[in-house]
This record gives structure tokens, C-alpha cells and sequence, in this order.
């Protein structure tokens, strides 16, 4: 079995380093040339929770669309996906597909749902697993890493078409290899029946809370504070769920006090999205409410509150 | 003629003090106690474009109820109103009421629409002039204000009520009579038949732009320089367009243009919202987005993007 990780970022430096480390077989795959070259001369190297250094052959993803699929095409492997969704370009989808549609399955660890359409088609639905991870890691360098959390992980088939209900398709990867394969690492892995459910829960949360504190310049603990914000919150959570119904994903009334739950307990924190803004960096806006308005618009449904802290949030990157 | 000023602001003193050296009969009504008696011991004084002092009786407004209606109940009287929409409470829309129906005129200098239906009664409708004013004033004290700017004052008649078209009705109060005293008095007065235009153009110039470059803290001229502010200015116009046309007034194209323009000739202004929420003070939300949204409310019609924008700003003002 090879493992194929694409992306050498935190996630993707600890996965690739400790299933390397446990025997199996893996390739790296990062964006840049720089990258691989000193994954190639000094291995990867983790610390923190975990203590290790693994020999990872490594490869640029350019190279990779030639070099990966003519040496490894017959043998069985997974791909790991371990990129941001905005470094999930157009020719990544179709390298990724076209992988699928020769056999290899897919492991989505990205966040979000913008990349579930891009993967969409007939032969490589079957092949496409997501999942949720609770690791915490920090990139240090190019080949270092560090082990910040010991998490959990889920795995579990989504349907990526959004007009299809939820049918249980027999899945060419079997979830329970990848599960092995990944234990066999020293990560806890569960299976679940219900992924898609964890990843709207993980999006809704951010979609409501991320740009409202980064607009109103607050911590998360502030944001139901205010009759205002709360309804705001309230607003997006429900155009949320309602975009969640048209893809045959019901959010339960449960997670919205998860949300105000969130808020509480990380009272004092800054979330990303405001400390992006202040710094006048890009947020991860595309990402999130981003994804959403995306499939809105296919399903034909309007997210009007989204849509303008979308603007906002936007025109404030730009001015910032 | 005596003439009623409601309001001892920039623009009340103003009025009053001209009106009262031209040789009008005028009572000023005032919030405070306070302001009434250094009104009654100093008279007005102007200074700037106009320089003059004049005597000119002062009262509160719990005291106006009972004091002015009974001594010159028989004297035909219009009133200027000439304080803010946050000003304006329910205690003096009923006395407002009450005086109309009992066959004073009157004319308010407020910004905005918040006003037009808390004065709506069937008696009271023809007796209601709406004025827009370019003077430039800045009170300096209980009783002296800065004549900072001469501009002109439009005069017409409102149809108070949503749901009915513009009929022309026999007014009780003469505009003619209004625009000859104002005229006495220094002013210049020119009679609209389009009054609700100018105050639904003005107003919609205030809702797309205040509230927006309070919540980016960006100048008004940075405002259409984005892709996404200018599309959230765009929708805030389209949604305000389709409120006014509920009420019957016509929002030509041009207003957007003229929108653009206000942008670029007041390029390097900080509006007044973005310089209240910086400070952390209150801001003029109510008067603007929320008269909007009130109307919007009662004729059934939603309005997404002023309502978030709206929420926004107030949880803004909370957690300033």
C-alpha cells in the first residue's frame, strides 16, 4: 500500500512522517520544488507529542502529475489530502481525479466543503473519503514539525453531488484499510456513518462566528453578548441549516448551543479571521462562508446575511 | 403668525433667531430647562454668515404642552421642527399631533422618515410639511450658534401614509405662507412638489454609504475603489429603490450615479458614523437604516442587506 500525501504543511508533515516511520510506504507531494528537495535531503522531522525523524521521498506537485502516476499506477494506494482550500486549485482537482478514476482512493483532510464539488464526478465519487481531524501540529520549517495535540480522527464517505440523496454505495477503498493503516501510525481513527454531519457542524461554526468577530473587531466570548450580534449569529446559523437541508444534511438544533458553547469557552480568543483582518492579511473567507454561498447558488437559494459579511469581509481584506 | 421652533440644536437657534430679528413672533421650545432660561436671559446669538442677537421666548418642552397651547391656541401658528430623529420621542409626536389637529402647520427640518409615520393621523396628514435644508449651523453654546455655511431650504407636501398614493389634498397651512415668512426671514425657500425625492435621496445616500464605511473604517472615497463594497453599496441601493417604490416614489438611476459622486467629492471624509463608532458613541443608525427597515417592515418587504448592515453597526455601538 502507498500512501500518496499531498501537501507540506503541518497536517501533511505529521501524517507523511509518522505512517513513514510506522512502514508504510509514503510519497510526499508539496507545492514547491524547495520543499521537497530539503524533505528529500533531511527526512522529516517531528517533535513534541511525538519524537521522530522519517525518510520521506518527496516530490513537487508539478512533477508529481508525471512522475507519481507512471512509477506507482499498479500498486494499491490512498492520497492524503492535506492542502488549504485555497491552495486547491483547478489542477489539483484533476489530478486528483484522474487518480481516482485509475483506482487510487482519496483522503480529504481539508476543511471545509469547496472541494467537494471540484472532485465530483461519476467514477471518482466512490473513491472519495473525508476526513475530521482534532491533531494539533505547527510547520516549523520546510521538513520539521511539531507534534502541539494529540486528536482524534474520523473517516467516512461523503456524496458530493448536491441534488443526490445519501445512497450507500459499495466503495472501491475500503474505509477500515485506511482506519488499519492509519492506526497502524498511532492515530486514533473512527469510522463514521455520518462525516458530512461533522463537517457542516465544523463549517457552520466557523461561518458564524469567524467574520462577525473579525467585522466587529471582538473576541468569540463578546459575540453573544449583544441582542444585535446574537441575531446576526442566529441568522447565519439558520441560512446555514437550511442550505444544509438541500444537501441532505439535517443540523440539529443541538448545534447551536454548540456554538454559543464555542464561544464560550474560547471567550478570551481572537479568532483567526480577526487577526487576519487586523493584520491585513487574506482570511480564509473562500474557504468557509466562501464554500457556502458556492453551493447556494447551485442549489438555487439565497444566503443574504452571508453574502454580506462575505462582501464585507472581502472589502476589508482589500482595504486593510 | 407665531412661529413655533421645536428644538434648541444648530438649526433650531438658527431659524428662531432670524425669524425673531425679521421680526416674526417666535417661541422656542427646547429639551432642557437649562437652555430655556439662558434663552429667555440672553436671546440668541448668531455669529458667521449671519451676525445678529435676537429675543426670542423660551420654554421646555414638558412645559410647551400646557404653557403655549393655551395662550396662543388662537393665534395661526406653524411649527418648526428642528430636532434629531434619536430626539424624537412619543411624548412630542402626540403634542405635535394635537397641535395639528388643532390647525397649526407643521414644518420639519429632520433628516430622514422616521417622524413621517409616528405623525400620521387622519386630521393631522394635511397640516405636515417636510423641509430639507442645506444651512450650515453649529451651535456654540444653550444660545449661540455659528452660521457656518448659507445653503437653500426645500418646502413640500408629504402624503404621510405607505400604503396611499400621492393625492393632491388642500393643504390648511399655505406653503406660500411658510416659504414668504422663511424668505422674510433671510432664508432661501424654493416650493417642491417632490419633497419625498430629495428626502428619500438623501436618506439613501446616507444608508449606503454611512454605515459601510463605519463598518470597513475606510474614507468614503475608498468605498467604491473595491469589487465587494461597491457590489454591497449596489445591493444596499437596489434594496432602499424597492422600498421607495412601495411608498410611491420614484428612485431613478441617477441617485446611484449621484451616490458615486458624493463618494469621490468627499474622498478623503471620515462620515459621521465611522467617526461615532471609532469613538465608541452612538450613531445615527436609528434615524437612517432603521427608518428604512421600519417602513420595509410595514409593507411586507424584506431588506437583507440593510438589516444585516444595520445589526451590525448596533453591535458595534455595544461592544465599542
Amino acid at each position: 500500500m502507498l500512501v500518496e500525501v499531498v501537501g507540506g504543511g503541518s497536517l501533511g508533515l505529521l501524517f507523511a512522517a509518522k505512517l513513514a516511520a510506522a512502514g508504510c510506504r509514503v510519497k510526499l507531494v508539496t507545492r514547491s520544488r524547495e520543499q521537497a528537495e530539503a524533505v528529500n535531503k533531511k527526512g522529516i522531522r517531528v517533535e513534541g507529542w511525538t519524537e521522530l525523524t522519517a525518510e520521506v521521498p518527496a516530490l513537487a506537485f508539478p512533477d508529481a502529475v508525471s512522475g507519481l502516476n507512471s512509477a506507482d499506477r499498479s500498486e494499491a494506494r490512498f492520497i492524503l489530502l492535506a492542502v488549504k482550500q485555497t491552495a486547491f486549485t483547478e489542477e489539483l482537482a484533476s489530478y486528483l481525479i484522474s487518480s481516482m478514476e485509475q483506482g487510487a482512493g482519496l483522503v480529504s483532510l481539508q476543511n471545509g466543503i469547496g472541494h467537494w464539488e471540484k472532485l465530483d464526478s461519476e467514477k471518482a465519487r466512490p473513491f472519495m473519503i473525508q476526513a475530521v481531524t482534532t491533531e494539533g501540529a505547527r510547520r516549523l520549517s520546510h521538513s520539521e514539525v511539531a507534534h502541539t495535540g494529540r486528536g482524534w480522527t474520523r473517516i467516512g464517505h461523503i456524496h458530493a453531488k448536491d441534488t443526490e440523496p445519501h445512497t450507500e454505495k459499495v466503495p472501491q477503498i475500503n474505509l477500515k484499510t485506511v482506519q488499519d493503516c492509519l492506526k497502524q501510525a498511532g492515530f486514533d481513527v473512527f469510522v463514521s456513518k455520518s462525516i458530512e454531519r461533522h463537517i457542516w457542524s465544523k463549517l457552520l461554526i466557523n461561518a458564524v462566528i469567524n467574520p462577525l468577530t473579525a467585522l466587529l473587531r471582538i473576541p468569540n466570548g463578546k459575540l453573544p453578548e449583544t441582542s444585535d450580534s446574537l441575531l446576526l449569529m442566529r441568522k447565519l446559523f439558520e441560512e446555514g441549516r437550511d442550505l444544509a437541508l438541500t444537501q441532505h444534511v439535517t443540523v440539529e438544533e443541538s448545534l447551536w448551543d454548540e456554538i454559543l458553547e464555542v464561544c464560550r469557552k474560547t471567550a478570551v480568543n481572537r479568532s483567526s479571521m480577526l487577526q487576519d483582518i487586523a493584520a491585513g492579511r487574506m482570511t480564509e473567507i473562500e474557504a468557509i462562508t466562501g464554500g457556502l454561498l458556492a453551493k447556494a447558488e447551485r442549489a438555487g437559494m439565497s444566503m443574504p446575511t452571508h453574502e454580506t459579511v462575505y462582501r464585507l469581509i472581502k472589502a476589508a481584506e482589500q482595504s486593510g
